[in-house]
């Protein structure tokens, strides 16, 4: 089979001390990393040490379940983001926020002021949030409906990309002289009336350095593929097996086509959880050390949410039930629900199995294993036609994510596979994007003539 | 007369290159610099230099007026704060946003997210933003009414501080062995439900290093002051006359004392423009070459839009018409208009002389002179009962902050009015302000012990 050509993209997401629940047990974990800006700050310049394309920052507006099962909270991730340019200038920066509890002009406005301070390095993970308790924050007494929160996510990224565009890139012109320091005519407002926002003005950021910010994705239910389809350019999502992430990729690149767009313009990135050793043992030896360090009373309460049913339907030594609520029916996260079964009936899992995998990565797939076998896993997916790289999710931060920046990354980087060096500076040019033209520059050009 | 015993206080207000609007055509001034993170990450590097408390940026979620005017746009202010931070040790971090387009979840969230990062040197500068163009950018066509975006702000302030309140100061434990992250029983959901706002659960982030930020107002008509006497920690306001100032000082302490508030808890710092030469002469050459570069069109129709009346109405070489709206026709920013009014009719203005000390401070004292003489004015209000420091506002930026650190700073500190070294790490350190105590921590311990 013929080398696939070009680069695979690889993504840091960065979560506390590690994407595994129980990693702040360990006696390496500061507990309290969570909230401390210097613990990010030493990720992002690992990550950048491994010329990794991007960092990745979750994000929901809700204190989870218990404080009592693992670090809880989280910096703000637009904060925290300017934190991390402050100590990089390569590495990407994206950002989790929410379309259905935002207002379009804060939110655009502060992408672009990221991009505007880390010279072009913003990305936005665009999420609709799912759960009651993020709703109950914000003035609503139960979640909106799926699909309206996918229809409020259309026309909110809508109106941002409008706002991003009403700055020509060319509007300010610093005239000492004349004492003009700007051209009126190449701001175009957007005038927005819509079924969810009305937005008069133009924002008060000049236009971004890459245009506006990557626009990410991660949400797979039908909704969520048809919303990526139309208008992401890079993708997160969890799939457990080569057929299942083949099926995917196969589909999503489909779906760009026919809207189309060029299919190469969004970049699918699977969720990838190594756990690494020297060897395949001690790679399994530290997958067994952080599923015993899990607390399965906190995990079965959280499985139990997902499934849509009560905590007592389910029992630690025995497989889900046979009856479930199925996916129409949940107007949480139905694509994780989807997953979750999946998983557990394939295999025929205990919930304590379960809960042990859902630990490690959250539904996404944890390959324990030796560097090697980490960047062979790798290849794998990336040549067949099942991912153009990955969102590299480290069980435990920050010794999992130098584990692969130091072993894995060197064999992917001596295959060919993956860059030595940075060849642009923003984060478009890590995913060897375009920056996108400006929609309202022609009708612009024309009024200016009259 | 005896000397008042404690230290003033220094806030720097920063804006683009400088608070005279035509600062930009110096040929110092770089035209672009307003949207430049380095610029602002020079500035705040100067003011540390010279021991100030805080940095201060003002902000409005809308572009205005015509960019020809001047320097048009600027970064969201917490993401700013952030890399400003980053740069600087001690120096405190006040950034505006408003209560009227913003939810409070967010907002508490990121300015605890600024508190976290900076190790405690976050305020907001509450806002409830004048001007419909603003409310057009929000869902809305018109403008609320003063007292209802008044009334607003005042529940957002609750509902913000029960939010960083919502965690115990020692809610996280970190106990590994127990497998327990931190105690729920520490942690204290508002569960509010007002007129504005439902915001049910905690927020996702720790108590602040502060308890919370420094609460920072500047609106001085009756709401404001209403606003400022039950709520502020800080005022930032605009005073034109040593009588004026004290009254306004004598004023808002008063109504501080009579809610039950310490007047000690309020720090007063009017705003002053200094224009600095190592003559008089030379101080006036500069304040007037500033004024000469000011493009009066542009000015006009914003003082026009101030006033509530038509461009047409105003005269650059005659007074301002005998008959203008009253303040209490006004629905937006009241304060500023009674204030340019009272400015103009005391001393008798032309429109275009108003302009030229509009343009300089935006209704702000200007005060030209050599060094000593500007110390000579700070010291003056601030011993006569107008002022607990101040709110200084160069007219060119870098060069005036530069000007005021080197030369003035000195002169203040000699005289035993200025620290000469931080006292302590955080903003409310600088003001010497108390860190607030958790409103739920008595009913959480009574409830914790039953």
């Amino acid at each position: 089979m013929s080398r696939r050509p070009g680069t695979l993209h690889l993504n840091a997401f960065l979560m506390g001390v590690g994407h595994h629940e129980a990693a702040w047990r360990l006696p390496e974990s500061d507990p309290f990393a969570h909230t401390d800006v210097g613990h990010f700050q030493e990720l992002a310049r690992i990550a950048e040490r491994g010329k990794l394309d991007s960092l990745f920052l979750a994000d929901s507006p809700v204190l989870w379940n218990n404080v009592g099962r693992r670090p809880s909270g989280a910096l703000e991730p637009t904060v925290l983001l300017t934190a991390l340019a402050g100590v990089t200038e390569h590495i990407g920066l994206i950002a989790t926020a929410s379309t259905t509890y935002n207002e379009p002009f804060n939110l655009a406005r502060r992408f672009a002021s990221v991009d505007h301070v880390s010279g072009g390095r913003a990305g936005w993970n665009i999420v609709t949030t799912a759960g009651a308790d993020a709703a109950r924050n914000f003035n609503l007494d139960e979640l909106p409906a799926h699909r309206d929160r996918y229809q409020r996510a259309a026309e909110f990224i809508e109106v941002s990309r409008k706002l991003w565009d009403s700055w020509a890139d060319d509007a300010a012109l610093g005239d000492k002289a004349a004492g003009v320091w700007g051209d009126q005519e190449r701001i175009y407002p957007p005038r927005h009336v819509g079924r969810y926002f009305k937005v008069a003005g133009a924002l008060n950021v000049p236009r971004p350095p890459q245009g506006y910010p990557l626009l990410v994705q991660a949400g797979s239910s039908e909704d969520g593929k048809e919303l990526a389809a139309r208008y992401a350019e890079a993708v997160f999502t969890a799939q457990q097996t080569l057929a299942e992430a083949q099926a995917f990729y196969t589909d999503l690149k489909a779906r760009t086509r026919a809207l189309g767009r060029d299919p190469d313009g969004i970049r699918i990135l699977p969720g990838i959880v190594p756990v690494l050793g020297g060897t395949e043992a001690e790679a399994h030896a530290l997958a067994d050390e952080l599923d015993r360090l899990i607390v399965p009373e906190y995990a079965k309460r959280q499985l139990a949410i997902t499934l849509g049913i009560s905590p007592d339907d389910l029992h630690l030594d025995r497989e889900l039930p046979a009856e479930l609520p199925a996916e129409e029916q949940i107007e949480g996260a139905k694509s994780r629900r989807t997953l979750v079964v999946a998983l557990a009936r394939r295999e025929r899992l205990t919930v304590r199995q379960l809960i042990g995998r859902l630990g490690g990565g959250r539904g996404h797939r944890t390959f324990a294993g030796t560097p090697e076998q980490v960047a062979d896993a790798v290849e794998d997916w990336w040549q067949n036609g099942a991912a153009d790289g990955f969102n590299v999710m480290p069980p435990v931060l920050p010794s999992g994510l130098a584990a692969f920046v130091e072993q894995v990354v060197p064999i992917l980087q001596r295959r060919g596979l993956f860059r030595t060096e940075y060849a642009g500076r923003t984060l478009r040019d890590n995913y060897g994007l375009p920056r996108p033209a400006n929609q309202f520059r022609a009708d612009a050009l024309a009024t200016s003539v009259s």
